[in-house]
């Protein structure tokens, strides 16, 4: 009986007040609680050390997370240390903004990637395994298509400080040109509510890479005299290839992987 | 009494399983035991999300690592966590390398670096608080001039077992040219028996960045006809610049950062 309250007041406390947070209300979860999201032990694998490769970009080419891990990856996006880890990076990247003497010609962008960047998949992933089911392009569609997704609350945070300093933002998503109308919509009903553009993955581009795709936006937003000061995403394809920026910056994502 | 009694047990477990391991005999840390190696909590700073940070090259540039997470990095080098996390490393390596055809011709190599990658300076820095001490050259040279250190277990197993793919190692180390014989001795005293090649930094490259350094050296190994499968080091200035590699795999250090 004891354990039993134990479980319902550990899962309120997840649904009421991480959920809240990321604007999830009432999310119910099958995630077994455990003692912390940092430390879960799965025999002969380390859920954390996987974590790890995965943020270092030395486990690559993966198209779900270990089965193992689907418990403990739940936890962590649900626990503090996803928003820890994610307050820790777009602190970095303030301090590093901060330091900057921007020439004011409104060509200093900052380039944001969205899903699990600027917008969260949370609620959608949460009914869908936490990555440990396939992906399934269908019924992702049809959730980004509601376009109610929230927004990860410290790039939030940290985009409307880089609008103060004075920077523009630009978001290369590879979200396809016809979900434009949701994506903008989405963006400014949750904070997001000006942009120097917002690009997203053209017809002609399905068949490249997102380093590939990704790369050529960048290298045509400098050809047209923009500066990319900074650039943030949850993947290493955004990050990766040419014209990265003068510095990038990984957000914290151990749901899924895209090369 | 009993609390006493723990501290003496967690401290001697520390300094005897963790510490034989890397051939640390009788080490001796002031280090005061937590719950966790993975949970140390900070006001109002996660050391858990610095040292992730910090892997996925987020936060650089650092001198020291942040005085308030001294014991928390101590507890993660000595604990089970920096083993773990870099057996995850080394065996996505190996998966990779088991991957290949190789050509057989000898000119496939794997580069490693040394300090933090294939021999541990950890007996040193045990000492010099981890990281949270300044760099002290003079102290760092006697150290590395005993020519003592133990090897990384994982990055050794991995060594021998690239070797018996058929692959050829390299070792591209920022350790200067007049430290060749005592780095020499020591990597074969401790079982790495053989190498293609061992590539000390120059006098004439004093005044180039880890970065510069390295990527000049593998472009001149490609002009040789070698051709670099894999780059593994503990530093990102190891695998950025050019000449990268097929794959890269950046190893655990939450100790120092070299540009």
């Amino acid at each position: 009986m004891e354990v039993f309250s134990l479980l319902i007041i550990l899962a309120t406390s997840l649904a009421t007040s991480h959920g809240s947070d990321l604007g999830i209300p009432h999310q119910i979860h099958s995630l077994r609680p455990q003692s912390g999201s940092s430390g879960a032990h799965v025999p002969g694998l380390s859920c954390l050390s996987w974590r790890l490769g995965v943020e270092a970009h030395n486990i690559i080419g993966w198209t779900t997370i270990p089965q193992a891990c689907a418990n403990y990856v739940g936890h962590y996006m649900l626990g503090h240390q996803y928003r820890k880890d994610s307050r820790g990076v777009t602190h970095e990247a303030l301090l590093y903004a901060e330091s900057l003497k921007l020439v004011g010609d409104c060509k200093d962008i900052w380039v944001f990637d969205i899903d699990e960047t600027t917008l969260s998949n949370l609620p959608y992933y949460a009914q869908h395994g936490f990555g440990a089911e396939p992906y399934n392009a269908t019924l992702f569609n049809e959730w980004v298509n509601k376009g109610e997704a929230p927004p990860l609350p410290e790039s939030l945070k940290l985009y409307k400080k880089l609008l103060s300093l004075g920077l523009k933002v630009v978001f290369i998503t590879g979200r396809p040109e016809h979900q434009r109308n949701v994506t903008a919509t989405n963006l400014k009903n949750v904070g997001y509510l000006t942009w120097e553009k917002l690009i997203l993955k053209g017809s002609s581009e399905t068949g490249s890479t997102a380093v590939e795709y990704k790369s050529s936006q960048r290298k045509m937003l400098e050809k047209k005299g923009y500066r990319v000061i900074g650039n943030m995403g949850d993947q290493w394809s955004d990050i990766l290839g040419t014209h990265v920026g003068n510095r990038t910056f990984k957000l914290p994502d151990p749901m899924y992987y895209i090369s």
